[in-house]
């Protein structure tokens, strides 16, 4: 791989190298065998894992991460390039971040901050598979650093924090009859009528968290409920998925979502927290001054949360575009490859 | 078998010879046994169904008819007796109806009309497994008659006609989202609320049919949705079942659930008709008039839906109690089983 061809093209490189989730070891080791022989770069690997570093001594270190897996390919590889547009699976989620992250590893030897370059796998499949968060507990000390940028899909916008994400279980009971005579019953399903009414009704808060404007929801995700074709049915689970505000912890949401359900049991499944924004840290103040811009906050939950459970201030900032991630027709602007390079580049520059 | 046991100590050997659906063989190797030798019977045999009649040449002909199978056993065998009540997997559903059946066609060799006993096998599982619909289909020489009896748990009591069925799917659409931004999507969980609104408010019909007040039913019988924990589900499928009374046919039915959830698509799933009580019919009126009590409406589709089909008047009238069927602590109380075996006999009687 030549890591000196422009941003779009090392992004077309790199997507046709396809690394579906668990599938990133070809990918992984051209990366290796690309970032191996830099001088300026001390280069280890775990697993499909590997984390490049600058050790100048600066007394500042930051981080640029990003994955290189992708979701199951769809018809769209080879990459092709239509006009401004490069599609194909993993065009803007994430490659082309990732494409941004080697240039920027290759050509900057002095850079004003030691970098750590962080490329990592398994990000769009369940948790405990991800890369980032094996190595931060296996090596945190290669996570170590002041600021952290992750390259995910944000047209080339600085987003902020994430919000938080929790599942839940409301059981709505009933009483079993026949059919035929459901009167001598309680429907389970009828009665979870009211759960649903819950939801319809449900006004999402929209709080200012540092300065940006976050946006909650609450939405089933999930009903179940049957026992026979003829059997007035017992039970009726409602799933439930809880997005909430960095302003609010795991306990905090659960309570609220209990508090919105006080009739039935709520089990919550899962909830992980988000992270605040924190733009008021320096390190992420002078990002955001040299990116320009106005920050957004970040809705959906990201590898940010990582960082900020590490107590690292981290923000979304990639040349991809969220709305087409993981469909058939994802595509990246090229231009925006460039910017995001050009943008990183006099942030970190050479002192 | 001794055919000659009263109809309790039948049961229990009935009972004690277990007969699962799909099971039937053993059982009706031994009443066809003990059927074979009686000489004022015609016994025939069908897979695991025996029709045993008269051929006395009276211008009446009536069937008593019963299935031989029961529901999966749930620790209830051996049958016990305690006080009145025989406990035990089939004692009400319905081998205390196939002991009546037994001793009456035992001891009445001449009886005023014309009897077919009727043994059937599957009458607990899927309709395309019963084994009346076979015969029905394959034999029905064997079933002609002018009025039928069906031996199904009435608690000694007359219970004419039954209501239909009817199953169909409501697909509520929505569109999908991420959750982190829903409103980019229609939630098609938290529409179906409208679907459960109105069967929430929906107020059964109570007709009267023949001089009988029946009681209809609509209710949610499955409910599914979802796509993943993070998306905003684009379906939404609610499974209803409609009882309908026997003054309605199954086009007219599907239609009122049509008219019911009329913003999305109904799909029916399958449907079958039921059966007017009939009771007008002289030799129904005859049967009335010598078992004596208040006939009621049978709210439960049986098999008698199946006699209306081929034209003969049928009502459901058996020893069991339908309330403890399908129960584990299922039982029949042994005085029901005389007085049923006494009413048909004064009904059936020598001649």
């Amino acid at each position: 791989m030549d890591l000196h061809l422009d941003g779009a093209a090392l992004t077309a490189q790199l997507v046709d190298t396809p690394s579906v989730s668990g599938e990133e070891g070809p990918l992984t080791d051209i990366i290796e065998a690309a970032l191996r022989p830099l001088p300026h770069l001390a280069v280890h690997r775990d697993g499909n894992t590997i984390v490049a570093r600058t050790m100048l001594g600066r007394p500042e270190r930051v981080i640029l991460a990003g994955h290189v897996d992708t979701v199951p390919l769809a018809g769209n590889l080879p990459s092709r390039l239509e006009g401004s547009r490069l599609y194909g699976c993993g065009t803007t989620d994430m490659k082309s971040g990732v494409a941004v992250q080697l240039r920027l590893a290759a050509s900057l030897t002095t850079p004003r901050r030691d970098v750590s370059y962080v490329f990592y796998d398994c990000e769009e499949v369940a948790a405990d598979r991800n890369g980032l968060l094996r190595l931060s507990r296996s090596r945190p000390e290669l996570l170590a650093g002041d600021f952290a940028v992750l390259m995910e899909p944000s047209s080339a916008e600085i987003e902020a924090g994430c919000q938080g994400t929790l599942r839940a279980e409301i059981t709505v009971p009933g009483q079993r009859a026949h059919t035929a005579r459901s009167w001598m019953g309680r429907n389970a399903i009828h009665d979870a009528g009211a759960v649903l009414d819950v939801l319809r009704g449900y006004t999402p808060r929209e709080p200012e968290v540092d300065g940006l404007r976050y946006h909650e929801g609450l939405n089933a995700v999930g009903i179940r409920g049957g026992v026979a074709g003829n059997v007035v049915p017992d039970e009726c689970v409602v799933t439930v998925n809880y997005r909430f505000a960095p302003d609010r912890g795991s306990d905090q949401a659960a309570e609220v979502v209990r508090s919105l359900f006080p009739a039935w049991p709520v089990k919550v499944i899962d909830v992980t927290d988000g992270a605040r924004p924190g733009l008021g840290e320096p390190a992420a103040a002078e990002f955001v001054a040299a990116v320009g811009g106005t920050p957004r906050a970040k809705l959906g939950w990201t590898d940010v949360a990582r960082f900020a459970a590490l107590g690292i201030p981290a923000v979304n900032y990639g040349p991809g575009i969220s709305q087409v991630a993981h469909t058939p027709g994802e595509y990246v602007e090229t231009g925006k490859i460039a910017e995001c390079e050009d943008r990183l580049r006099a942030w970190l520059g050479a002192s």
